[in-house]
C-alpha cells in the first residue's frame, strides 16, 4: 500500500459516506449550501486572486502558451461569474426523486422508477480553476458527492476556491467530505482515480484529447466523456441556400475552439455548380482556410486539397474540410466513417431526407436546419453541463443534472408473495 | 496479430455493420424475423435435440454435477418453451423510436430525445443453451445486433439453435451477421471481447459468481451484471405479522437458487420476543437452516451462532441469516454495509418506516410490504429481462428491452445559429 493509495482510499471513503448522506438531504439544503458557497466565493475574492497569482507566475516562468493563462486567469468578473453560477444551479429545479415511471401490475404491486444521485463524480480536470466551483456545483445540486483532481497549473487557485466551497457546504450544514479536492499534484493519484471503483461511480475528464485518451485508456471507472468532436453540417440538395450559408458559416465560425464546431462541410452534388461556390467563398471571406475535395477545389483557387487524414480531423481552429457527396445517404456513410458521433446538421427543405439524416447518423445530437454550435447542454435548456458525452451508455449528448443521477425501483406492495 | 484477434476483429466488424441496418428496421421486420426464428427453432427440434445429446454425453463423461447435467439438457418441452418466449418478445411494444422527451427552446428549437438501440450486444453466458435464444431475440427486438459466447459444455446445443435462429433471421430479409456465435470455445476469445470496445457497446455475462466477477475484472466493456444478490428482509416493529410471515417465508423459500432470494432477515427489536419467535419457527419448519444472532438463538435451540462472514454470504440454498437489530435506521446500516444492491425490503405498516428504507438502502430494487423474488423482468411487466444489474450507470435492476436501448438528440431548427 503507497502513501498516496492510502490517501485515495481514505478520500473515496469519505466520499461515499458523505453521498450517502447527500442522496437523502432536501432540495433546499442543497441550495442553501449552493448559495453560501457563492457568497464566501465573492468574499474570498482576495485570497483566490493572491493564489490565483502564484499560479500565474509560475506559468509564466514555465512558458505556457498565451492561451493557457488565459484559461488560468481569474479576475474579480471571473470569480463573480463563477458565484453566479452556483446560484443558477441553486434555481434549477430537483433532479433527486423525479418519479421517472409508475405503474401497477395485475397482482396490485406498485412499481416506481425513481431518480437518485449517481453516488461519487470523479472530475479530471486542466488548468481551467473555475471548474471547481461549475462542477462541485452540479454534483451538489444532484446530491452526488464529488472528487476534484485539478491541474497543477491552477493547484493553488482550485484549492483556494475550494476552501471557499468547503465553508459554504458546512455553513450549510452538509457534510464537510461532499466535496473534496485531492491535495496532491502526483500523477498516481490520478490512476488511483480511474481504478477505485467502490469509491467513484463515474468519472468526466474535462481537458484535451491527450488528457481524454489517457483516462480512457486507464479507467475501470466508467466515464462521461468524448474524445473529440469531429462535427459535419450537410448542406442537402433541397436546401434553402440562404439558410444554409447562415448555418454553415456560424456551425464553422461561431466559436472554432469549442467540440460542437463544424469541421467537415458535405455538400450534395446537386449544389456542385451553384450552392457550393457560395457556402466556400463566405467562409474563405470569414478568414477560414478551406481544403476541398477535387469537386469543391474547382469552385475557387484559393481552396486546397483535403487529404484523407483532414475527414478524420478535428481542427478546432479556422479550417473546414469540404467535401461534395452524392445525396444524403453518402453523407450518412462519411459521417459514420470518419465522425466523431458527437453532433451533425443536415440543412435541406425535404422532411424525408431530414429524417433520413437524423436516423441513419450514428451520432449523440443530430440538428435540421440549425447550427451544430448548439451542442451545449445550456442550449438545451439543461441549465449547465459537466461535459458532452459521445460514449451510449447511461448519458448521451449534454450531462446536466438530470444525467447525474440514476434511479432505483421501489416496489410497493400489500402483502404480495410470488407464486411458484 | 493472433488468429482469434482477427476472427474476433471481423466478427465484431459484421455485427457492427448489422446493427447499424437493424438500428433503421421497422419493429414489423425484427417481428417477423422472430416468428420465423420461432418456426425455425420448432422445426429443428430434431438436429438441437441430436446436437444436446453430444453435449449431454460429454458432460456425463466430464463428470458434471446432475444440476449442470439438468441445464444443459433440452427436450421438446425446453425446444418448445424457447420458440414461445420468441413469440413472447415479438409481442412487447418496440422499444425503438420512442420519444423519451421533447421540449421547445425560447428560440424555437425543438428538441426531442429518442430511444435507439445501443448497438451491439455481447452475451458470455454458461451452459444453458436457452440463453442462446433468450438474449438473442431481446437484442433483436431492440434493434441490437448481438455476439453470443456460450459455454464450451452446451457448444453443439447453442450452434444447432444458433443454425436454426439465423434461418429464421434472413427468412426475414433482415441482415445474417444480426446474431453470431463465436465459433470457438477457445478462451482468449472471451479476453477479445472484454476489450473489443469499438465493436461492442455492453457485454452481459449470464453465469456464476466466477464468470461474472472475471468479467468485472477484465472487461474494458461496459457491463450489465451483478456479482451477487445478498438481498434483506426487514420486519419492523410495525409489520403485521401475518403478513411478514407470508412474505418472509416465500422471500427465503420459493425459490433458494435465485438471485432476488432473501438471505437475510433483519428484525426489529421490538418483535424480538414476540414475532421473531414465529418468523425462526416458520423457516426451520420449512426446511431452512437458520443461523442467528445471540437474540435470534434464543428463541428456538435450532437456531446455529451466525458469524461476521454470514452477513456477507449469498447462500443460494436453504439457508438464512437472521439478525436483531435496533430499528429501521440500524437495518438500513446493516443492508449499506454488507449488501450487494441488489434487492431489500420491508414489511410494516407504518409509512414513515417504509419511506426511510425505501430511501435509505442503496439498492436498486425496494419493496415495501412485497417478497423480495419479485425481483425479475417478466414480474415487472417488462415481458423478459437480460440480466439484472446492481450497476448504478445506464440499467439497474431488471434489464428489459428498453434498457437494451440509448438515445440520441433530435434538434429540429428552421435556420436557427447561436448568437455568440
Amino acid at each position: 500500500m503507497t502513501e498516496i493509495h492510502s490517501l485515495m482510499t481514505e478520500l473515496g471513503r469519505a466520499a461515499r459516506a458523505a453521498g450517502r448522506v447527500l442522496a437523502l438531504t432536501p432540495d433546499q439544503a442543497r441550495n442553501d449550501a449552493l448559495k453560501a458557497a457563492a457568497a464566501r466565493l465573492r468574499a474570498s475574492a482576495s485570497a483566490i486572486k493572491a493564489a490565483n497569482g502564484r499560479d500565474m507566475e509560475a506559468g509564466r516562468a514555465k512558458g505556457l502558451s498565451d492561451a493557457m493563462l488565459d484559461r488560468l486567469m481569474l479576475d474579480d468578473k471571473r470569480i463573480q461569474a463563477m458565484a453566479r453560477g452556483l446560484e443558477d444551479i441553486a434555481q434549477l429545479p430537483d433532479p433527486v426523486g423525479r418519479v421517472l415511471a409508475d405503474w401497477t401490475r395485475p397482482n396490485g404491486l406498485r412499481i416506481q422508477r425513481v431518480a437518485v444521485p449517481l453516488g461519487v463524480i470523479g472530475i479530471i480536470y486542466e488548468s481551467r480553476p473555475n471548474v471547481t466551483a461549475d462542477a462541485a456545483g452540479l454534483c451538489l445540486k444532484s446530491g452526488n458527492a464529488a472528487i476534484l483532481r485539478g491541474g497543477s497549473e491552477s493547484f493553488h487557485s482550485s484549492h483556494a476556491i475550494m476552501a471557499a466551497l468547503a465553508q459554504g457546504i458546512t455553513d450549510a450544514g452538509l457534510p464537510a467530505n461532499s466535496v473534496q479536492m485531492v491535495p496532491t499534484t502526483d500523477r498516481a493519484a490520478v490512476g488511483e482515480m480511474l481504478t477505485m471503483t467502490d469509491f467513484i461511480d463515474v468519472i468526466v475528464p474535462r481537458g484535451g484529447k491527450s488528457l481524454v485518451a489517457r483516462v480512457r485508456e486507464e479507467s475501470k471507472v466508467p466515464l462521461f466523456q468524448h474524445l473529440e468532436g469531429i462535427c459535419h453540417t450537410y448542406v442537402d440538395g433541397a436546401a434553402d441556400i440562404e439558410m444554409a450559408r447562415s448555418v454553415v458559416l456560424n456551425a464553422k465560425m461561431r466559436r472554432t475552439g469549442i467540440c460542437g464546431s463544424t469541421e467537415t462541410l458535405l455538400v450534395d452534388r446537386r449544389l456542385a455548380s451553384t450552392g457550393l461556390a457560395l457556402l466556400v467563398s463566405d467562409l474563405l471571406a470569414a478568414g477560414c482556410e478551406v481544403r476541398g475535395c477535387a469537386l469543391t477545389q474547382e469552385v475557387d483557387d484559393r481552396v486546397v486539397a483535403a487529404t484523407e487524414e483532414d475527414w478524420r480531423t478535428e481542427y478546432l481552429d479556422k479550417i473546414i474540410s469540404v467535401r461534395v457527396v452524392d445525396g444524403v445517404q453518402a453523407a450518412i456513410d462519411h459521417v459514420n466513417t470518419y465522425g466523431s458521433q458527437h453532433t451533425e446538421a443536415i440543412v435541406t427543405e425535404d422532411p424525408a431526407a431530414a429524417e433520413t439524416f437524423l436516423n441513419g447518423c450514428d451520432s449523440a445530437i443530430v440538428c435540421w436546419n440549425a447550427s451544430t454550435q448548439f451542442a451545449d447542454g445550456g442550449e438545451f435548456g439543461m441549465g449547465a453541463e459537466i461535459g458532452i458525452s459521445t460514449g451510449r451508455m447511461h448519458a448521451r449528448g449534454p450531462v446536466g443534472i438530470e444525467q447525474l443521477c440514476t434511479f432505483k425501483y421501489k416496489v410497493l406492495g400489500s402483502g404480495q408473495v410470488r407464486p411458484s
